[in-house]
């Protein structure tokens, strides 16, 4: 149904039926004590790959399908709710549904991070929303109110802790002192962690959904190939035991920042040590957490799950009402917080001027002077230290911690290729942003 | 400008200059980075109750009035922003307006809790919509999610510190071991408490809160008269101690919580032992928050500033950018998320059939099988016992602090009522709530 045609109710086209799927049909088959306005939906073709695997929702012979191109291409759909994941051929779906004229709710982050661009342009081509608030932070409104509440502000920093998977593993590491390897393989024992781990572990999820949340909190299209990702492979127990001695918790952060409205942006995503007492280092476990700071709201904070099929279902249904809401209204001109109202790409900036922290761990053999002769190679650099300590052995060789004050990372970065090739060092075992 | 008139930009009338209408107008009138929407603003009349006073932002002659009647009947005002505060002339000026076909943007959580049935019955009526992000949670969005996406779920809790002063008290009470009366004279001095404190310390404030939250959450209406109302003057360091002891925080909630969709709803505002693990035990200071529990979501939090120029300024905006989107579709028909959708009252349980858990502080003749006394007492009325521990002696008189398991109320009050007058009972010092 476009916008400005008389309404009639409400049919969706669902594609794929796996966890979130079922969760949104499982919703909205049982409304009783939710927004009465979901009456008017009818679940009119969910389109599966298979139609004989047992279900745990009843849905009958007529609406279920496996010709998923026939539902994009149906008149009678009005919105098309895209819960299938992956690539494709979710992106050719989608744009299908779109030129026909059709709404789509979709939570694949992975298809909006990187075809975003053709999609919207598409939607906004065609007079259609779509709608993406299951992309990031799973049940977490947080997309909605970034489109229209919070735009009026003069946003600085976007923070989050976007990936329940890795916020499990670094949590689980924490707490009990182990290693990445084993809670990993616990993790994917439990299924907190997929057989294949790396889209989370690497951060390449993470990198999807904060290139997602930049796009709308700084209003430009985001490259995703200029998110700076860095996973978690390389946390060790070592590490987070001296993060927690020097006041910090290890978490995956997925940070995009800009200064002012005319510098460029900075997106990345890595293993970050977080302050105690800052309201991120506390989001524990499968649990996600986005922090928005501008001007002049100062810090608000969204937290809930990351995922799970109950928690994306809810953020599912609430586009699905969303867009019924404004069909009613029956008006064929696009609301402007619905709609995308960006076209250019964001500048990124590069890494090497990211202004941050460093905390760094170095294997030193145990001469005399090897802290002075650190402090002079980054005082070279203009690297002014926060803490330099000496906190133990490994074996023959003594551990040296440094966290430095703000630095521009290239300056810092060559501070430490000088520093690589003293002889008193032995290694660098570890090298973490602090924020 | 009422809904469906062509759409030509919109023109403001604010009433009042304070705190909250400077902070707006500061934010409308620099607006470089912020939604390109906010250019389609006008500051068209700003109503003030004298002319002459010094002013944070400069505006012209022609703007500034003392005639707040004028503006709410201006036919060039599109959107009327009631920032004035206060129960009267705030009301009557939202209605004539609301009648005159104006849009309302309001901060002023008392005249909502208290006459927004007459307010939102005349805004249907009239076609318009009254926006209250501000109302509650200062700029954390939780208005628009509960109404626009949270609504999908079947809300079971809504739990929050929506009053930053108590929860500034409360913190510092806390971490410094003081008296409420010596924390509350600081804060009146550094100006976190008012000169009069009644609203915030007694509840009142967080009471009309969490009316407006539970209307929302809870599709009804709430008589504010039946939220249950107890403040903060009745917190002691004692107890602070020894809910530390046993792994709570004292905090101000405010409570609104239906177990089925068709049970009686119960709304309170108390101070309440936190479990320290719970989400809302670690917001501290000035800040507020609000957890919502639903299914299938789960649990959500909106964290952020509760108060102040700024963080109301961005809400009070973001009502009015989301008006300025819904203008400009040019539809007569009402968008049912953004208007009021219910008239029915909620049915408010009592609290004696309210199930909780309680602590409650005893002072005893330190004689032998007092513990027995209490425990027969309780077991007496079906109230069964999590902890009992005689913690130490004030004077000559023993001290006793009992933790209950989940009880409802009224069986606790016939116990105690026998407990008061065992020979053994000096005092009941303190009964707190327990989450």
């Amino acid at each position: 149904m476009k916008l400005g045609a008389k309404f009639v109710g409400v049919k969706l086209g669902i594609l794929g039926l796996g966890t979130v799927g079922t969760g949104t049909v499982q919703l909205l088959q049982d409304i009783t004590g939710r927004h009465p306005l979901l009456q008017e939906i009818e679940i009119y073709r969910v389109g599966v790959r298979s139609l004989d695997k047992p279900r745990a929702v009843e849905l009958s012979t007529e609406v279920l399908t496996t010709d998923l191109e026939a539902i994009v291409n149906d008149p009678a759909v009005d919105i098309v709710v895209e819960v299938m994941g992956g690539l494709e051929p979710a992106r050719s779906l989608i744009l299908k549904a779109l030129s026909n004229g059709k709404h789509v709710v979709t939570a694949n982050k992975a298809v909006i991070a990187r075809f975003g661009a053709e999609i919207f342009t598409t939607a906004n081509q065609a007079g259609v929303y779509v709608m993406i608030e299951a992309s990031v932070g799973g049940g977490i409104p947080v997309i909605q109110p970034l489109k229209q509440s919070l735009s009026v502000n003069r946003i600085h920093t976007i923070t989050g802790i976007v990936n329940g998977t890795t916020n499990y593993i670094l949590t689980r590491m924490q707490t009990e002192g182990s290693n990445f390897s084993d809670v990993l393989a616990d993790a994917q024992r439990l299924g907190y962690a997929e057989a294949d781990p790396t889209a989370d572990v690497d951060g390449l999820d993470a990198a999807d959904k904060i290139a997602i949340l930049a796009s709308l909190g700084f209003s430009g299209r985001i490259n995703l190939q200029d998110v700076y990702t860095e996973g978690i492979r390389q946390v060790s127990k070592t590490d987070i035991a001296y993060a927690e001695k020097l006041g910090f918790v290890i978490k995956l952060l997925a940070i995009a920042k800009r200064d002012t409205p005319s510098s460029p942006l900075s997106v990345r995503v890595h293993p970050t040590l977080v302050p105690q007492a800052h309201p991120l280092a506390s989001i524990n476990g499968v649990y996600n957490a986005i922090l928005v700071e501008g001007e002049p709201i100062g810090q608000v904070m969204f937290f809930g799950p990351g995922a799970g099929a109950g928690a994306t279902a809810s953020a599912v249904t609430s586009d699905i009402l969303n867009l019924v809401a404004v069909l009613k209204t029956n008006t064929a001109v696009a609301n402007p917080l619905l709609a995308c109202g960006h076209q250019e790409y964001c500048q990124i900036a590069p890494m090497a001027e990211l202004i941050t922290r460093f905390y760094a761990r170095f294997l030193t053999n145990d001469q005399p002077g090897v802290i002075g002769k650190l402090g002079t190679c980054f005082g070279n650099y203009g690297v002014s230290l926060e803490s330099i300590v000496q906190t133990g052995f490994q074996g023959e060789l003594a551990e040296i911690v440094v966290v430095t004050h703000d630095v521009p990372e290239g300056n810092f970065r060559q501070a430490l290729a000088e520093i690589r090739n003293l002889s008193a060092i032995e290694s660098i075992p570890s090298l973490l942003r602090v924020l």
